[in-house]
């Protein structure tokens, strides 16, 4: 069967004559491989695939989209070459040639990601499980192409609360002052024994969007400005040693949700110094309150040149 | 217990001084009575609370949110005047004044909201279920504030591909001239008997963002809208009679993706033919498409004066 | 139109005659008013329907489903008689009788429901949200029809862990001895300063199965069964007073989720000493752990005589 | 710092003694690597990890399971004798060694598995997702471990309705009788031309349940019982000529819900044949009807010898 005989509906003039800003096909599963790190490594996103369609056309070719995608799939196969970074900005382009009724086209991924990392006393391996997600925008501009990407990551740590804790501390100073105990001593003591409060699962999220890859963005680097901006790491292993260590630690660093935003603000402007000052930075911090239902959740959108004005 | 004197860490000023955009509560979730078209109703919405936070300052005071909402939602109760489109809107005024700090507030609010129809041709009692989301946004401006909010409904119903269909109906027509049947009677019956082509669940979202509640939006409407921009709309029973309504209309009136959303656009303009010019329209098809595991979709984002301006 | 004339190919004999144990639909939404130790209340639960299918017919006629389901909700609608604990009996015995070829029925429900409480210390109402699920299945036994009921109840509270705590107090009560506090002193400070831990939001969970509708099940009670077997309740809005309430009263009632069940084993022997020995009761805790991605879990299933004999 | 010297809280006695059926830990995510069907391929399953704990132990030592997991998949790395279909068994086995307290233990692992497909008639290679779900129990017995597996798969496909499309066969003879046209020339046209009905995605669903590993279970051969018991498999890529056969195949080959059910016992007894006799099997079709919010729903739960008797 000739499929050149069959009627193509899509390409006809639709009775309502509107532009569309985005058609495309969502929730796509894959199975990638590709070198990251100069290591292959498996990967199994989910994409939306769009392009935009003029107001002449009543539908698009949305079998395209599927055939983009694996063009590029396939190209990364075998080819250390091609990173993770660019591969959403790669289908993105390769879209917008695959429909040559677009103007701009976009790509949405989704991922799990791991890092290796060890417990903190006991040095077992433990696998961190990451979550990645991508945006690449491409637009035809007279001759070329122009692209903007955003690249994400979300990160789960652990965060104690600064004001429960000092509720505690305020309590126990007293208590230790009515026990007869010196001013000087309770200052040590207050010090040096981590204080009660409520801690609970943190979720740390940072994206960095950027104009015609001007800039690489090493996504370790991207996770430990995450992980340090929350009162403690968290692990998968923990024997009796780390655990201490984990709690003594998240509680010598109690956290709101807002010292966890403006911890990551501070900290990417350090660890990433040179990144465009028009890049749009968005930072996010949602804590899993034990002691309440519902979360607290903080934020910050801005350009980068901004919040390292502020730093 | 007095509280006055325990310890305001949230007032206190943050080591790294930088604004925040939103910090709040997200999640919380609300059993609310209130009075819709003069009828007592109950609805179980899920609520995002936030306000902006100074730089000057360490943390918000997030008890004060639930208090804001638990104040409006009191006031709701047994008061017919208040109605469920300005809910969020008078949420978000309550927040900001709650709030000195603050010069914006948002609410988000999500739930399900059922509507009575019948089966088309048994007329027996549906309950249709759909889901509403709103957004208000409250900004301090010199002595007033302003307002903007986000009306929004997704409506479940049925497409079913032109594409396909087109295919079918063509080989059909061949078979039935191979048969020695008259055009003029093959005509007939393409025209008559439902072709066959796959068929699915589809997802229509329209929202509506205004600035100052310069105007009222009628959720049946806006509901009436999606389900006439799909193939048919669907009902929870269907007696065999229905089943074969339903099944027709969905098959007399095939749909793309893009068809449902550039029908709804117009649809719009029909039904609210008041709204401001400068009104965002945001309209969304998802198609759960029954030949793929993934969803094909199509979208409108755009000022209702230039729709308006394209029908 | 009349349907007695459309085919009816449910009844037909099928190609392959084997028995189906459950055939019907899932995923129903409705909403529901009912009568709720005398106050009308609205729920929005969602219900899986299914009869038996015998082996010589091809489909079961999945509208009366749902016309069954409607017939019951009528009833309780304007019925204070009719009360929460049996709804799910009644729709199984109507399911049964409107499916007549079927043996048995089974009806799973699940909705959110709200109790009222107040905040430790301000004593501000709270609104708590819980997941409350039944399973109902009726049995056609010579002239009777049998029914097994199943209630279930899921609390948010909080835990606090026993593990990091000793390990933190071993620590404490090392420190003290070497700064030279007695030992006196020291054991009264280690009883009265809340000690840090790890600490998340647990998830309690408890279902009784009876048969014949022997008992009923208060709500009101198992929800505090729940509630009184974790580290400490949880409120939605807290002031700092009560915030501070929560804190220590969890760090003086650290539990494992092992704890918890058999906590809840015990409180549900005190609570309802008379549920029939061969009521089944499945007994489930699932810890958040903010020092882990993952969750920690314990489950009791035995018979409430074994259980009873056991404490 | 020495672990040894830190409290042992689980070892000790509890207050309440009583014995938990189940206890470990839920959601544990890993990146695994194997060899299947010597092929090596990386898989993102999820675990929940449980041993029973006697009345006379506090806790469990959690970490241990995700050692004994680790244990295992590093053993699987890079050995191709270890395949996917014993992976659980062994960590089953692996976790009741490694808690000498512990008399069973249990393994759940769930997973998304990609197998290759084309298209019908474009031959364009399509990536299919299935979901894996595995159970394995281990239980000493007296010098021995016995074990039971379990293993499912879920797969989508497409189904259309034979009631919705008898009604509409019996409109189109009708009319095409009224055309005048002659019965056996109007009974060439309803075998040849596909007529309307509902379809939509299906999803199906099988799971076997063997004791100590007797038989092996290859999971493409199950994929095809699933794919062939619907009315059309579905694919990920279908340019126009394929969309017509799946169409055309699904509407000649309509089945209830109940259809698929039967058709999958019929074809796991020719699939399967050498199947032990007590293996129970469990099949299940959910179809997300296209003119209902809801789905439809069967099932039979039966042994392998008791379904191969009614077949």
């Amino acid at each position: 069967m000739n499929s050149c005989y069959l009627p193509d509906i899509q390409a006809k003039e639709p009775k309502i004559q509107i532009q569309l800003n985005r058609v495309g096909v969502t929730n796509v599963k894959k199975l990638i491989t590709l070198f990251d790190n100069n290591e292959s490594i498996s990967l199994y996103p989910t994409f939306d695939l769009f392009v935009d369609l003029p107001s002449s056309r009543k539908g698009a070719n949305l079998s395209r989209n599927i055939e983009a995608l694996d063009r590029i799939i396939e190209i990364y196969k075998d080819n250390n070459n091609y990173k993770l970074d660019h591969l959403c900005n790669n289908i993105a382009i390769q879209l917008l040639n695959s429909h040559e009724y677009a103007k701009t086209s976009e790509v949405n991924m989704k991922c799990e990601y791991v890092i290796n990392q060890k417990s903190p006393s006991s040095n077992i391996k433990n696998q961190k499980f990451i979550d990645l997600f991508f945006t690449s925008i491409a637009e035809k501009k007279y001759n070329s192409i122009e692209t903007t990407n955003i690249i994400g990551v979300k990160v789960i740590g652990m965060t104690a609360c600064p004001c429960a804790q000092s509720m505690i501390l305020d309590y126990s100073k007293k208590y230790l002052l009515n026990l007869g105990i010196d001013e000087s001593i309770i200052s040590n003591i207050i010090k040096n024994i981590p204080m009660a409060t409520h801690n609970q699962r943190g979720q740390g999220i940072i994206s960095i969007k950027i104009k015609n890859e001007k800039y690489n963005i090493d996504i370790k680097s991207l996770v430990k400005v995450i992980e340090n901006s929350m009162s403690s790491n968290i692990y998968e292993i923990l024997k009796r040693a780390d655990e201490k260590i984990v709690v003594e630690n998240a509680h010598k660093n109690p956290k709101f949700v807002e010292d966890c935003v403006r911890t990551m603000a501070e900290n990417i402007v350090t660890a990433f110094p040179n990144l465009p000052d028009d890049a749009i930075i968005s930072i996010k911090q949602i804590n899993e309150e034990s002691i309440h239902k519902h979360n607290a959740y903080a934020e910050i959108i801005d350009s980068f040149g901004s919040i390292k004005s502020k730093i």
